[in-house]
């Protein structure tokens, strides 16, 4: 056993363009960070595994009101929780993945479930839910994850489309919560979960919970979690391709996410984050959009917290 | 316009190891490929997209009931159908998703709705099939998609499982069609479809609606469709992997496939395969399962249709 290897773990709490809700609240947000990032850092340093780490890092996020994911999840067009996660564990290539969901307090316990015990990578719908009752979770009211501060939001941006005006001005956040590791057995992990944009289409499943774009893990390369236009991330399949950039590219983690993020679709202006870890315990950040709530830590490096440029 | 360019075009009706039924049906199967082939042919022949010739050649296959797609799509646990595709556009990097929908003629051509219409890149579900019915998609009964012989092989899986006999005794069959197209101007475009594996768990999404990995298209490199096990197909990313090789590693379509297919992943013992085109007009087929339904047509090469090895 390894005892003395490196361990790492990052966090991100979602690219955005800012919000006066963020700067008035930008002590609690730092604070969300920490506490998620403590938690999860805490699993690698009792020696348990990266898949461990993100798993608990999310679920501190989604059970944090301020972050768009479990409790504080975007209401659809429809005033409904549609949730989804996905969880993926480098050492293995396994992963599990879960999408238009309610009632569950933690979609990436359930995403980890159905990597741990379903011959699927992906269950969706009434079934997950199912799914997790049937695998001890309690599910919870249908207005558990629904905060005053996002049905505020879905209340105003419903008058502004009836009066015809810009929702939020010209701010955009894309609220996605995940994390990435590497455990002292050199593993690395990957987890991302979101309650998905305000006023999505009902049944709209987007990057979070689909493995290659929002969320990917493989030890050979690296583990990746993204935040951003979630169709982008979709289309140019970000996790995966950075993990291809290293790996056939030779880029290192850094230079693969910058790549991947600044450089090689700039013409399409698509606005994206992406946290990374890689085998050397190396973590990276690349964001085009004015913020990224992010956070890391390792035994290299200490606690850091960060969220606009 | 280039009005001479190279045109393409491959399809497959699924990996498997072969089975009596097929077998049985052989001439029709392969009366089924070619008649998809020429369909999908004659599109790029009048010069329209890739993606317009793709959406036909899959089309055609969904309303075959010998394929698992569309018409004739195994049943899921509850003896339901729960259908899901996938289309991407290899010029703009456009991509349209469904998954868990019954009541829809053909899956195809509503993800190539919400490539068109939506903001969305996936809706799945109900309110796919209300997206459907909202873009003047008239939907079909319950019944519709179930033929005599995926009703007899869900009864025969089932009483299987109740008695512990093994199902299909070691056949294994992944019903999937899909294809990919080069246009003469220059555009690839990928398309997969399928009814998901018998007695599937209800809410299950594979491969074949997930970006990256059934389903990939970028002029820069290839458009890939890929068959078998699906979640070692979602675990792989294998249609995005595909084209970074080459986008990377420098190896042509063929190579890329091969390398993926048969050599990458080879501890996995992962049953899948793969068709292939790239902007020179090259197709390739790479599959590591006994059959591939599968076939080829170009203006270079004459129609090619084959099923085993």
């Amino acid at each position: 056993m390894e005892r003395f290897g490196k361990i790492a773990l990052a966090i991100h709490g979602g690219a955005s363009s800012g919000s006066d809700y963020l700067d008035n609240n930008i002590t609690s947000y730092e604070e969300g960070l920490e506490r998620a990032t403590t938690a999860g850092y805490k699993v690698l340093m009792d020696g348990r595994s990266a898949i461990e780490a993100v798993h608990v890092a999310v679920k501190v996020m989604e059970d944090n009101p301020l972050f768009n994911a479990g409790l504080g999840s975007a209401l659809n067009e429809n005033g409904e929780i549609q949730m989804e996660a996905a969880i993926m564990d480098g050492k293995y290539l396994q992963s599990g993945a879960v999408a238009m969901v309610n009632q569950i307090k933690n979609p990436i316990s359930l995403a980890k479930a159905i990597m741990e015990n379903s011959n699927h990578t992906m269950i969706a719908g009434q079934p997950a839910i199912e799914y997790a009752v049937n695998h001890g979770m309690m599910p919870v009211s249908n207005e558990y994850c629904i905060t005053e501060q996002q049905r505020k939001k879905f209340l105003q941006s419903k008058s502004a489309i009836s009066y015809n005006l810009p929702i939020n001005g010209k701010k955009k956040a894309y609220g996605t919560v995940g994390a990435v590791a590497l455990d002292r057995h050199g593993n690395t992990a990957a987890a991302t979960s979101t309650g998905g944009p305000a006023l999505a289409h009902a049944g709209r499943i987007g990057d979070s919970s689909m493995i290659g774009a929002g969320c990917y893990a493989d030890n050979s390369t690296c583990a990746i979690s993204a935040t951003g236009q979630s169709e982008y991330l979709v289309r140019l399949v970000v996790a995966h391709d950075i993990a291809a950039i290293m790996e056939f590219g030779g880029k290192t983690l850094q230079e693969g996410c910058d790549y991947k993020i600044h450089e090689k679709h700039k013409h399409m202006l698509a606005e994206m984050g992406v946290i990374g870890v890689d085998r050397g315990g190396n973590i990276s950040f690349s964001f085009n959009t004015e913020c990224m709530c992010r956070a890391s830590i390792s035994n290299q490096q200490p606690l850091y917290v960060g969220i606009y440029k």
